[in-house]
């Protein structure tokens, strides 16, 4: 999976166990193909009649890498693989397929509050790491908007929750991004807007919450914890679902909230970036407190999955580098992942290796600072 | 023209006769050479003075491949190409040139109204192919304005026009972002702000039409027909002219749109994209009824082509890729649009082959898939 | 440096001496690793605590590349590099620097006015070649701002200056988009504003401007300038320091601006460009007026820079690219410019010739083209 010609001090590295910084719980059950299918793409919606979910570059990815540790010949017929799976049941593939991704320790975010995925402490339990939680903070907006009555609950409800929540987590999320696009105006809103907001929001406390306004106010608490705390706040960026236009979730339309945050000294991590991880490694070079990560844009454009690496490295510092897999849903998320990441990485590492352009020792070094060494300082591992 | 070292089903897929989803006829007369080199320029200009549109990646590529086909050296200077091919007169190029390209069916874009350009059918007999039409709407509605006198004339005449036309058609255009960027508000405009704006556009029909209203009207307008008839829509994005400002045809600007097509069950094609190829493909991934092309980047990026490639098949399911040329004004440039698509693709498949990431059956069959199984579906040939 | 493989006349051309058309003066001093660090970064920060700004990709390259002209050993540790750094003295080291970068004329943009940068004059004297200079008319604007009393001193000083400074130089910048971004109104604009403009300006003269009608007028008093003079106009675009968000500084945000100049003969630079070098291609393609470069995106992606140049060669035409180092603040970033720049074309012409895709003699000619003859045609060198 590596490429061959790499000198063992930088394979070495390159093998070590990962702090895969963001992941998902996966499915705990066995799945049919309607709910695997769907599980596989970036959309979460199944593919058009007559086509399948397997043609696209993670389905080639699946099958030539998956297919193996369920004991199958590379490339096994999609068929074939779900009945694989199937057979050996959804325990011992979520076991062998997180064990398999080499993970010393996964940060869970636990947001999705679905029964049917891994805990935290599951993950770690089948992938034999240790686990931590990142809290996503919409989520727990969702709960206190189902739960509070007047606005001031709500808004007294979201300030003990994060603070709550926060004490048992090693980072905060925000999907914000997802939500309202990443161009929303980066000041702290005014009380009175948000008053304002909190009394429109209860009336119909059901849906995601879209408010900008209250999506801030959010934000700005979930900083002020973070501040607080001495924790990271992942940003949602880029590739990562429909939202509300995948131009409005440019990292680059962050600039003015990254000048506000910097004098606060609270770690902001960009999550996935694609397309745009370009601009995000600009970021991570541009302001101290900013750090990037390709996250599922590795296992999703898996045999291509070098070059987005390669783009990252073009201006991205080394030390604001993160390892994450994005593991989400099923468990071959997390192995490609882990797999893809360290392929793409090992793959520009040769590159400039054979250009002599860096020394073996630097490669090294840098394979372990973004492999584990960061997360590991930022995170406060 | 393909790499050497692809196995041989793999390269007779690629060698397999291609539907040219997206092309335009090209111009039946002898062309001097201030009126060739406009043709081969993606503004249509002439070059500076001292200088010459063939020192371009897209004129390299012509001396390079072209030549030959008119019994030239590769790398022929360009006088020499020009006089070459006045010596053989533009239909015997014509014939070579598209005859060259090995496609089986041109979709030809009629609405350049230019007598000077081969027709659909002429199109078809040069290159020895079946030719079917794509309904360019804006032309449609430039037809109507020019003899419509009231705003309900202007209105039945639009639906009237679009419903005959689409009734000999395999698909519809729109050329919107080239008019007024894709950022357009994406809802149906309201009868009201059309009827205004029609009385606004007869007051002054010569102009090509840039009112968002109306041009939002026109659009929803096809699209009831297209879903009537169960027609795509293709949208011309990125790469294609001047316009309102390129970052403004990021097909991206159509996410809201495109959740409102989804229901409707209207195939849409994005084509060209570039440099939103990305983009592009991330839409095609996550919304069912979504296809994409790099169509005329492929030529004019020619020597860098197979990147441009490479990173569309980074994310785009394969089932939603298709192939064109956007072959216009000239037939060099559906003879490279073909070359380039094959030798784009060899590469990127040979690179999968290689590093053992995809199976030689599976290169063949997506090779087959997007050369012409995805159209032959997509627009019921 | 440069690939092996390239035939003499390709490498003879690549290896003629270059004519950098936009760089700034270094620093004359002896310079601590707390004052060297934020001169190798972007931003223009101290890194983080427990880490350096070595650990980049342009720190990577220094290390690689100027190492052995201090004679030291490729991959030299930052302490040692800048321990031998001192012991030369920072003349000896700019002298070997500038020197080594190969450059026949540096086109020096001027606006820093920094006396421990090395003026226009001394960069020739240091790296043996000729000096002309670039007037960044921000920096008239800040200078006239500074004395005027009222808004006529104002806007006449403008006006004096502008052109009194333009009769010494050899072409005009601006970094509008870096205070206001490049998606401001296109049109020049009215008196009655741009007077009420100047009255707000003279009450608080010290800040950079960045008032978009303000800078708007300059920038149109510079284009009469230009106009007049027969200079063209650089805009920094992308890749250059924090400004109010990257993607505002996308070129393609000056495609309305760029149709107003056409007619006006005006010869137009986007500069740097990354990560919209593609976007900035096409507008070169597609505008006769309009050149680009990559500037300092090439030393600062350094490992990685064939990919960036590669890009810039899909599509932008031969005789509108440019090159320029962007030197500044270190004799390392001139080196390094040269140096990736001559790496990153000839890996490009490399792999077109082993293509079969250009001729050797294209491809001496196109390196000539943009190392030293369009900027020599633009300039009137």
């Amino acid at each position: 999976m590596l490429p061959v010609a790499l000198p063992d001090t930088v394979r070495d590295a390159l093998l070590a166990p990962l702090v895969d910084h963001h992941c998902h719980g996966v499915r705990r059950d066995d799945l049919t193909r309607s709910q695997f299918e769907p599980l596989i793409n970036a959309g979460g919606v199944p593919a058009p009649p007559g086509t399948t979910h397997f043609d696209s570059p993670f389905g080639m990815g699946l099958r030539r890498w998956c297919a193996p540790l369920l004991d199958l010949e590379p490339h096994a017929p999609p068929a074939v693989y779900l009945a694989r799976r199937a057979e050996l049941g959804a325990g011992e593939v979520n076991r062998r397929l997180l064990a398999g991704a080499g993970v010393v320790a996964f940060l869970v975010d636990t947001g999705d509050e679905d029964i049917d995925l891994l805990s935290a402490a599951e993950m770690g339990r089948h992938g034999g790491a240790a686990a931590d939680e990142i809290v996503r903070i919409e989520q727990i907006e969702q709960d206190v908007a189902a739960t509070a009555h007047i606005a001031v609950d709500y808004l007294d409800g979201l300030a003990e929750e994060l603070s709550a929540r926060a004490a048992r987590a090693v980072g905060l999320k925000t999907v914000i991004g997802g939500r309202c696009g990443l161009d929303f105006e980066p000041a702290r809103p005014s009380t009175g807007s948000v008053i304002a907001g909190a009394n429109r929001r209860l009336s119909d406390p059901k849906p995601p919450l879209t408010d900008p306004v209250l999506l801030r106010h959010l934000l700005w608490s979930a900083i002020d914890v973070a501040r607080e705390r001495g924790l990271p706040v992942q940003f949602q960026a880029g590739f990562g679902g429909r939202g509300p236009g995948l131009h409005r979730t440019d990292p680059a339309r962050l600039s003015e909230l990254m000048d506000a945050l910097q004098p606060l000294g609270v770690p902001v991590i960009l999550l996935h970036c694609y397309p745009y991880h370009r601009a995000a490694a600009y970021l991570a070079g541009v302001y101290p407190h900013v750090y990037v990560d390709v996250g599922l844009a590795l296992p999703h454009t898996a045999a291509a999955s070098a070059r987005v690496m390669d783009e990252l490295l073009e201006l991205a510092p080394f030390h604001k580098q993160l390892f994450s897999s994005d593991c989400h849903g099923v468990a071959e998320t997390g192995y490609l992942g882990a797999l893809y990441y360290r392929q793409a990485l090992g793959t520009a590492l040769l590159a400039r290796l054979e250009a002599g352009e860096w020394s073996a020792a630097d490669a090294a070094r840098v394979a372990h600072m973004i492999g584990s060494g960061n997360a590991r300082r930022v995170y406060r591992l």
